[in-house]
């Protein structure tokens, strides 16, 4: 998606350790006229499969959810990083390995909003190792939901994640893929799609 | 906002410790299609008003921000909860005393995002004691910004954040105000507005 290159390359900044800081339009202050734009383009990529809830991850997942569920007219489900004393009754759980905050933590969603009868799409800001999407299709599964696809913003493509999720046959769509950033030059190379 | 005070009173559900459970349309599982209403009578609330920003904290606070920004067309800016490897540099910090989690934790803004040009709009889902509202009244005095009000969804109005919020000569608007709330009989009464 050449707006979203383009403004990755104008306002991303490529930290030590693979970081890839893109919290002045993306997970920290939102662009939502850019996300509007990523919510028409997922639209196009999905918009042939009948979809009947988005499913994301707290925290910086839910604003672009919202914004893509306003494309397929369906409600969001973000599933929590912890038990709260608002969640009770009957969760799904999975564990997942954050490597932003370097920690492993459960996920779960309530039972009461994901169902066999739901078609669902998966949406998140980035995908690297694949951990929180291994952790949202397990949930997937254990609700006998079936899975639609995924819709990731950014993807790390010289990180794991993707290949084993499209070698896993999942229709994973990323609007943007990084193949090389460089840190020293600031350099960031885009898969051609 | 008859359609909000409706939807509490079908699907919200009274829990002990005057809890109020609106999982299923506006913190776990989220209804766009009301969000979107809740943004139109945010614009019609604070319509005459300049305003740069939306400001609100993770995570239910999120998606209802974004749908919100778009009636105003401004960028939103959350409030993080923890530290994280991809926030550095300076913040702005405040403490957050939590009533649904029962801790307290510091909440922290990029200085990049917040100024003192910035006109903002504080959006959350809830308010009981106002700890977070206070928390992010706080980071907008330190930013220099102007305060402009607060857009809550829900206002527990038999905890104190609102009446302190008010008495503070702060403009604080809420789509629902909750009075009283009984669990043994799920009755709810609505404050007139």
């Amino acid at each position: 998606m050449q707006l979203l290159e383009e403004r990755i390359q104008k306002d991303g900044i490529v930290k030590e350790g693979n970081v890839l800081k893109v919290d002045s339009f993306l997970n920290h202050q939102m662009d939502v006229k850019l996300f509007k734009e990523i919510g028409k383009e997922f639209k196009r990529l999905f918009g042939n499969e009948e979809i009947t809830k988005i499913l994301t991850i707290e925290a910086s997942g839910i604003g672009i959810a919202c914004i893509v569920a306003e494309f397929f007219d369906v409600p969001v489900v973000f599933a929590k990083k912890s038990k709260s004393k608002n969640i009770d009754g009957a969760v799904y759980t999975s564990k997942v390995v954050s490597f932003t905050h370097n920690k492993t933590y459960d996920v779960i969603v309530s039972k009461k909003f994901l169902n066999e009868n739901d078609k669902v799409l998966l949406i998140d800001d980035f995908l690297a190792n694949g951990n929180a999407m291994k952790g949202l299709i397990e949930i997937v599964k254990l609700a006998n939901a079936k899975l639609i696809g995924a819709g990731i913003v950014i993807e790390k493509g010289f990180q794991k994640g993707g290949a084993e999720l499209r070698e896993a046959g999942i229709h994973l769509e990323s609007l943007a893929i990084i193949d090389d950033m460089d840190e020293t030059t600031g350099k960031i190379t885009f898969r051609k799609q």
